[in-house]
């Protein structure tokens, strides 16, 4: 994406996003209900076009070009489904649209999760339109999958096999994957490499890895605490008894010297994410 | 719920459910995705019927009877929405339905949620509509609110909200709350009872205070674990390196001498659950 942004009408759903997605990496797409999450996997899978900037895919624009086009899929939150066919139906529809279709991993999948294929997706409960979704996405031969909220709905059982079944595509296949999730704390370790959007900005693309070392949570008393994070990018505060933890994120300043009532622990990307989108302070408050 | 059964076609769905909810108690439905929950919180709401059996309403039968339905509320996962009102001209409807509706409070969860009402429902993101379902739910003065996900494609600090929110009812209003959802460890704090479902049975019924005090994890070398637990009701067992634990449910036995390699820690309701409603050996095989 090259400097894209989105417009419906006065609104301003995504700002100036720039930013590149490497072949084989698994990437999570964090932000909140509304940051533009959708938006940007619709305008990649060129359902919506950008307002200005261009998308490219292997340095060819994606509109109006299918070649481009049978590379991506997007498995998205919206329903689009004709009501009167049955999901093995579906099935071959989608092998028509992408030439090739991996049906015997579908059938494997929808055993596994226990799935007929001889249903109505119409009928299928929100849990069993995700695992449909899901199959169909990892059955197809595109090169970029662009999974929108692929847990939706789905039970802890199922959640697990829905990430067994994207790290068992990936081992074999090496796409790329892009995995927009509010669950992240569950897709965490499946992450190589995180893209955080709030309000339409982008305001994190890193990987994973090199994200939460810059991460810390600096607990101790009050005073101590403050006096040794001043200067530091604290992104979150939070208090137990008369002990406080602050969150910050970049370098340590090794100069300085951690009192002894002080410690520095490692947090999590649920966290991190948590304070750098906390926009009102509706958490931790 | 006396002896209530629901088929479709030969296909039994819910088998010979008998429970009672009691009044100002916040319930927990949990079961995995196809065990029955949208069936169950449907036929309580009379929307569906039940195939045999008897639905009442503090002692009235719920089938054709508007004071008892005028009673129950029901936020369910099917958006049943007409496409063309904006949300406040819904919420209207809904006044009409129920007599008295809490516009004030509805405007204010609006306002935290960021939620402009002039929209219109067809165009809400997942995670939106099921912030307004909940917004609408909670303003009528139903007595029963039956909750289906009601943070389905929320992002964490939107799943704070609704739990506030559904406490700050509760204190205030002491309804009955059924909270049916996939993510147990975020709810389990606000569940005072909790209903199991497992392919259409009701497996468990009890207060969480209980349910977790027979609720253990024994930890130790694989052989001490096994001779410690023998005739316990073992429902799932996990191992890390060559130390074993066994999750067990039911009363422990005093009698018994623990030995020093052996350890009893308390599990969660999420473990719990998971072990309980496990038919495939999905997670911690």
């Amino acid at each position: 994406m090259k400097q894209v942004a989105k417009n419906y009408g006065k609104k301003e759903i995504l700002k100036s996003l720039d930013f590149e997605l490497q072949p084989g990496k698994i990437y999570g797409l964090l932000g909140r209900n509304g940051a533009g999450k959708s938006t940007l996997l619709n305008l990649l899978a060129n359902r919506i076009f950008p307002t200005s900037g261009e998308i490219l895919v292997d340095d060819q624009n994606v509109i109006d070009n299918a070649q481009a086009l049978g590379k991506i899929y997007l498995m998205s939150e919206k329903n689009l489904y004709p009501a009167s066919q049955s999901l093995e139906q579906l099935l071959r529809g989608t092998k028509l649209l992408y030439g090739k279709f991996n049906f015997q991993l579908a059938y494997d999948l929808a055993g596994e999760f226990e799935l007929s294929l001889q249903q109505k997706f119409s009928k299928l409960s929100t849990g069993y339109r995700s695992i449909f979704k899901l199959i169909a996405a990892l059955a197809t031969p595109a090169q970029y999958l662009l999974l929108d909220e692929p847990t939706l709905g789905l039970d802890a059982h199922h959640r697990n096999l829905v990430y067994q079944a994207i790290m068992d595509d990936y081992l074999e296949n090496h796409r790329t994957v892009v995995i927009a999730t509010h669950l992240i704390d569950e897709i965490a370790n499946l992450m190589e490499h995180v893209l955080i959007i709030d309000r339409g900005k982008l305001i994190l693309d890193g990987e994973t890895e090199d994200i939460l070392a810059n991460a810390h949570l600096v607990v101790g008393p009050a005073k101590d605490v403050a006096k040794y994070t001043a200067g530091f990018n604290i992104i979150g505060r939070e208090a137990l008894g008369r002990i406080t933890g602050y969150y910050i994120y970049g370098p340590l300043d090794d100069q300085r010297i951690l009192p002894d009532t002080v410690s520095i622990e490692q947090t999590d990307l649920q966290k991190l994410f948590i304070y750098l989108t906390n926009n009102q302070g509706g958490i931790g408050k």
